[in-house]
């Protein structure tokens, strides 16, 4: 081994299988990158380079003619190779963490929004009583899995759209007969998810300090994506009835409700307070998002068909998604859109991404038209009913001094109203202790906090893990409300 | 029939399966939104109703219960129910696209800029040459579907992470192994296009006003996004080895890049022009994105390693995508961010939605893991640089006199000079009138437009599709320059 390259460039034709070209390559653009040699060093001759570390000539020469294409030797006719002086610096090394932590980092106000919003509510892992959850574990993966076998394999070969027509089509048969839609197919953009669809609505129609109307308490993932797009967001408090804005004077730009089962009390707004609305909002020159998020699972009555419908004046954004109906993890929401914007929204999905594989929307396409939708939906809503009921016993039993449940007539997920002496913050992390999520109901209230609350999902849950968690709540619920709770507290 | 309903409710017994609570729901919901029944108009008692309607009472108290918990009619213990005041007004009907056309419709600045920007280019259906494009037609169809499939049986049934540590293990070892990146897993974030990874990426670091470079001629999407983004986009020239700045007094946030490829002269940016511009970002306190789109595909010595390996300073991101090296359709890009912002570009794919299947990303990394990706790509290379040499050799015959071609060292496509009397949007109509698609290169210009030329691709399009589209663009360029095309151009 020649001295210059002992210890610095060897190839070892056992290497793994990595080629010798390779090893030379990376062995010699380390070394120069480690910066060991001065700018000009002189290399040995491709020829005896090659003899010193046994390999054919070819090899070497391959390696150096690639290393000065990319600018880190100096090559010449006759004369051996020598080290570029652009390449002789140290570069690589040193901590990128360390060194980056001394200087600030640059951001955007979008991305400072992001990192100082709430949302998503941090509630540690996936466990019983966690709301928004449909049960995974229940759905046929094996029928999913072929449909989307059966898609990959008749892709499209040439350029695919961005919103598949099976999908648009399929998707409005379900609309239009379970929920009352008006639309025609182009008008469903086809994205990851149900935030994704607000996310990508707020950003089309709110400007910053635009005013934009969210429901208190409600959904947070809402009030984030508006936040983040710099409206100002004001929380409108709820009757019985859903959102009541009466008496209010400030005049929004967009307005957010979830009309079917509100996030997160589960009450249904009626068509004459629906019908105020949209009269409204036509007024007041606003934009509504309908989240329609798991109005497909109901339990008492029919579902109540959706805002969408009654609209005639294109005001009404209306937002699905699959991750109720199937599971989370399906990743496919939608947005229908008025047909005014239908291609502006294309646009602005081939700009941002937000776009759904195809062979995913052929996929869900054929699950829908086989029927293999409706029959899980079917199955779902049967098992998320009793578990809905069990759960309202088991609470009721365990815990019914500390609660006052407000049982939904769908959906995945129930409110139980704590006794205003206790802190639903502190209730949560208790119950996370010993092994339970609740999710705290203040964090859904948009200015002031008009009530302390669980939010608990049943959906994602079985009998013997939904008893067990009632159990939980009852005892930590009288262990802090007894004296030896309050002594505690006192503590 | 009782004439109150004659005419307006019926139900039928073998209506398609449609059940008979279904049919009379539907109806009567339609005749009350049809505002044909004035308000507090009665209704038949529910005995009458199924009487005269030959259905059961049962059906019948069904569905007016549930108009009235959906607010349509008011009914009372002993009553029979009548139309709700606020029901009986007509609200469904109208065009709405109609009515809709004549409100200016309030959208936001962000959707302005996206309306207004010229990109995606216009340039019809993807037929020969249609630049950018990989070749659908010879992927592993077949292969990918079982990846797929098996990737979607074996879905986690708890929620799955946004981006899979498979699929960030594979990706990394690809990367590190062929481009030379230094990174930690976590700092790749998974989105559905190299578009997607540049959009968020220049979402999270410009604010309005802030100043962007981007290559001129360069990628248009890039330029797009940071528009988008509210920047004041600068385009920079090139010389033979890249993006050239000497000599600019303005200083930048964010400078993109593509130094492997460049978009679209396919110039290779070497080694001492890569550091120069680190050091440059550096003292500036710019963010560099480098898009190394299509860097796997290379024929004349070995891809060069990326500019995001020499970067010791966290100020490179590095953005990726498997649409040229598999097709586009696969939906996958990434991003690799610096280690201190992987957590906050989590948080931003949470709220935007710019997320891929859990599914589609196991599939990839096995894939990749089983040598499928490996083989794809040394297939298509050898495909793709018979096909250049073919595009090269067909053009130079039939073109020749009016072409300067620029034959990249890898990639895709390929840019064709054009003589300066022509300009190239003309020759692209008349192309594209012709059967051929060629995108001119002077819209990939920012500022000042520095020559005319053709954007062609070669990947997508098989030996006599080349010859054939080559023999066009010679036929239409000696029209267009001969004194026939000359005399035409006059007229």
């Amino acid at each position: 081994m020649n001295e210059v390259l002992a210890g610095l460039v060897d190839v070892e034709r056992t290497d793994g299988g990595v080629t010798l070209t390779r090893q030379l390559y990376d062995q010699l653009r380390a070394t120069m990158l480690s910066g060991a040699w001065p700018p000009d060093h002189r290399l040995p001759s491709s020829r005896d380079l090659a003899r010193q570390l046994g390999v054919s000539r070819n090899t070497v020469s391959g390696v150096i003619d690639q290393l000065a294409m990319e600018g880190y030797l100096d090559v010449a006719q006759g004369r051996r190779p020598t080290v570029a002086a652009s390449a002789a610096t140290k570069l690589v090394g040193g901590n990128a963490v360390a060194r980056h932590a001394r200087k600030p980092r640059y951001t955007s106000r979008w991305a400072e929004r992001l990192r100082k919003a709430d949302w998503p509510f941090q509630e540690g892992p996936a466990r019983p009583l966690a709301p928004a959850h449909a049960d995974a574990r229940t759905f046929p993966h094996d029928v999913w899995a072929r449909c989307l076998r059966r898609a990959a394999r008749h892709a499209p070969r040439g350029a695919a759209a961005l919103n598949r027509m099976s999908l648009r089509a399929a998707l409005l048969r379900h609309l239009v007969e379970h929920r009352g839609v008006h639309a025609e197919a182009r008008q469903i953009i086809i994205l990851p998810s149900a935030q994704s669809a607000i996310e990508l609505t707020a950003r089309m129609l709110l400007n910053a300090g635009d005013i934009a109307w969210v429901e208190s308490p409600g959904y947070g993932g809402a009030r984030a994506a508006m936040e983040a797009a710099g409206a100002e967001v004001r929380g409108v408090p709820l009757d019985r009835n859903g959102l009541a804005w009466n008496g209010r004077r400030d005049r929004p730009r967009l307005i957010f409700v979830t009309p079917s089962h509100q996030h997160p009390t589960g009450r249904l707004m009626p068509i004459n307070r629906r019908r105020e609305l949209l009269r409204f909002a036509d007024e007041a020159g606003a934009t509504v998002i309908e989240d329609d998020y798991d109005s497909e699972i109901h339990y008492d009555g029919r579902p109540v068909a959706a805002l969408q419908g009654l609209d005639a004046t294109g005001r009404v954004f209306y937002v699905g998604t699959f991750s109720k109906s199937t599971f989370a993890d399906i990743r496919c929401g939608y947005v229908i859109v008025p047909p005014d914007l239908a291609e502006l929204f294309e646009t602005a999905q081939r700009h941002s991404g937000q776009i759904m594989p195809a062979p995913v929307q052929d996929a869900l396409a054929e699950f829908i038209d086989d029927g293999h939708f409706a029959a899980h939906i079917r199955k779902m809503t049967r098992i998320y009913r009793a578990r809905r009921d069990r759960l309202v016993q088991a609470l009721s039993a365990a815990a019914g001094a500390h609660l006052t449940l407000e049982p939904p007539a769908g959906g995945v997920q129930l409110l139980a109203h704590l006794d205003a002496r206790l802190d639903d913050r502190t209730v949560a992390a208790r119950l996370a202790a010993a092994g339970v999520t609740a999710r705290p109901l203040s964090p859904h209230f948009t200015g002031a906090i008009g009530g302390q609350g669980l939010f608990l999902g049943f959906a994602a849950w079985n009998e013997p893990e939904i008893d067990a968690a009632a159990a939980t709540i009852g005892r930590v619920l009288g262990d802090m409300s007894g004296p030896a709770g309050k002594r505690r507290r006192k503590a």
